[in-house]
């Protein structure tokens, strides 16, 4: 019943070695991880199942992982991971939102007891996604003798540098996100409607290529037309575009979970010469910054080579110049970890992946020309092979 | 600047009123909103920005709602609320993914304190997907003379019941459901990629209908054909159809961020005649439990019917019937409160919408044919009209 995993077991056994091994740097006995994208990381699981409480276990006691999740996932997790049957645990029904009060963080805690947990320090992920404020007030009353501390992004921290393995659906992944702005600047001429552009990305996203196939999205499309391309987040309306306009749009390639973003801003019609200049700075400052990319500089200075880049024409990016991305699960693939931003000091190493963000969303224009890397031995890899220019259709 | 919402100011108005009257019943001065779909409710504001904290603060004291967010989304709060200027707060972007300890709670415990809340019995979401345990520590800590009151779910029984401007939606999306079920069986062929019919079906999604587009999913397609169709939430992969296998795909509508959602099972090829029978059995129930629907009945006594079927034939559905349905921001929309549940006493009303999610997962097969409906005066609406039968192809 068991299916084939993306990655081989040495592959998990490292992984989940890096992971006890800051547990006990930290003496951290029990890790509860809440978080999709460190439980697919750590099991393999991946089912979009994390909308009722699923945790997943590491006990420095206890060779595997244990899982956790209402009782109808239990035959993804079988198929679906690596675990030996009696590492895979289910609450009833009724707790999925149980008009009786009953939490799904009583089994919880009740496995912690049983693997000895019930005086142990207990690393939890305080500012995920999926640890609210009432998962974590029920599992500090269901396990009064165990301490409490905050090991929100441990495993983060570790999966920000991928795996050869992992490089190779980053690349992947970065293919699709190619074909997907591919796809929406063909679509786009005047008299199209917004959301028949949005359709024919998404049609790309999840058909991927011709030689392997493409997934869901941690979020979704953004795309804005004319005044909307003044907002990060736009998504399409069900106007038409008119004979001339600007888009902006941000895909997401994804392959086996992993994603890469990708955005640009696409004039339809002709660029005015001083919005041609101006994409013109905007991709300097976006290379500025790709060119100082290498193990061992700071991610606050690689953001200093592009803001400098940027200053020499008057111009200032007010947010971060990017952030990490691999595994993505609703509604981020940010893994929330360094930044590319002044004053983060985390150093770059080999196998880190960035999506460089270099948009400039000012009050009365947007640019959007970005581009996911990875770093290498001496330099950095794009992700994405589209060019970085403004597109004009 | 501002945009057109989808709904006019009178209704904004009237969710607004019926909010405020709740929460003086609960002697609630501040009420945090955190969750994305009561934020869309009360604000018309919808982007898929919350993966960074963003609030919505309603105050007994204060006529708007107040809307605080990341400092790059005021431009889309700017266009698609109905806020005034003054109510539309931001915070800096060194407050996103801070490696200086900065919380974004902060800002939001400054509002409060500036509207008066020093003092003041708060309302948050406990158990919400967007209120992190560290998101709440942060709170209490900066609003130490607060007293801080569980309203999870306050604003989702409110909405539970759809106004007609929001049934227009949800038929809408029900329609744009139907045709991604026609999409996707359509391109069911032996030979073709599991991920060229899930792009198909996707395109569907976003295109909508000729006369009004679709929108994003809370989560995604749920596709798995031959031993992945036993599992609830499974997605496509890259393999090819067989010649003959089963199919459980669930489909999302979505119109304006309504969601309609709709299963099921298709066989491609010759279905035998047990399964054919089982199929029959599984509808004979579903319109059981479709035909005990009406004002004044309980989801437990729904549910009872829908069992009461299914048990003449010695099968039983482990888990809950159903759910309600409405706005959807990922990563699901079923709305948290009634269930159809045995022991859920919530009485049916005109303008709730459920999905009957009468889906089997047994150990050797499984069945997925499900009815999205409203309640209305005397029964119930479908929101679809796929008809409710196996779909042999």
């Amino acid at each position: 019943m068991k299916k084939p995993l993306p990655f081989d077991q040495a592959e998990f056994a490292a992984r989940l070695a890096a992971v006890k091994k800051e547990m006990s740097n930290r003496e951290i006995d029990f890790l509860l991880l809440s978080e999709p994208p460190n439980q697919n990381y750590l099991t393999g699981y991946d089912s979009l199942s994390f909308y009722t409480p699923q945790m997943v276990i590491v006990a420095l006691s206890h060779d595997e992982p244990l899982w956790i999740a209402r009782f109808m996932e239990r035959s993804q997790a079988m198929m679906g991971t690596y675990l030996a049957d009696e590492n895979i645990r289910t609450y009833p029904d009724e707790y999925v939102n149980s008009h009786t009060g009953l939490s799904a963080y009583d089994v919880v805690a009740d496995i912690v007891k049983e693997l000895g947990g019930e005086t142990a320090r207990i690393g939890v992920e305080m500012g995920g996604y999926y640890y609210s404020a009432r998962a974590h007030a029920d599992l500090v009353r269901a396990l009064p003798l165990a301490t409490f501390v905050d090991a929100d992004l441990l495993v983060n921290w570790i999966r920000i540098v991928k795996s050869p393995a992992e490089l190779v659906c980053m690349r992947q992944a970065g293919r699709i996100a190619d074909a997907m702005i591919k796809r929406g600047v063909d679509m786009m001429e005047p008299g199209v409607r917004e959301c028949d552009i949005a359709a024919a990305v998404y049609y790309q996203q999840i058909a991927g290529t011709p030689e392997f196939g493409g997934s869901y999205d941690s979020s979704c499309l953004f795309f804005g037309a004319g005044e909307r391309a003044l907002a990060p987040h736009p998504t399409w309306t069900d106007e038409r575009l008119p004979a001339s306009t600007t888009v902006y749009m941000e895909v997401h390639g994804v392959r086996l979970r992993y994603q890469v973003n990708l955005a640009r801003t696409i004039v339809v019609g002709k660029p005015s010469p001083a919005y041609q200049k101006f994409s013109e700075i905007a991709v300097e400052a976006l290379n500025a910054g790709l060119d100082s990319v290498r193990p061992g500089r700071t991610c606050s200075e690689v953001q200093a080579a592009y803001a400098q880049s940027l200053a020499r024409h008057g111009y200032k990016k007010e947010a971060r110049l990017g952030y990490p991305q691999g595994i993505g699960y609703p509604p981020a693939s940010a893994e929330r970890t360094a930044s590319l931003r002044k004053g983060d000091n985390t150093v770059l190493q080999p196998g880190m992946c960035f999506h460089m963000m270099a948009a400039l969303w000012l009050e009365d224009k947007s640019i959007c020309i970005t581009q996911p890397f990875t770093v290498t031995e001496s330099g950095y890899e794009p992700l994405t092979s589209t060019p970085r220019a403004l597109i004009v259709k």
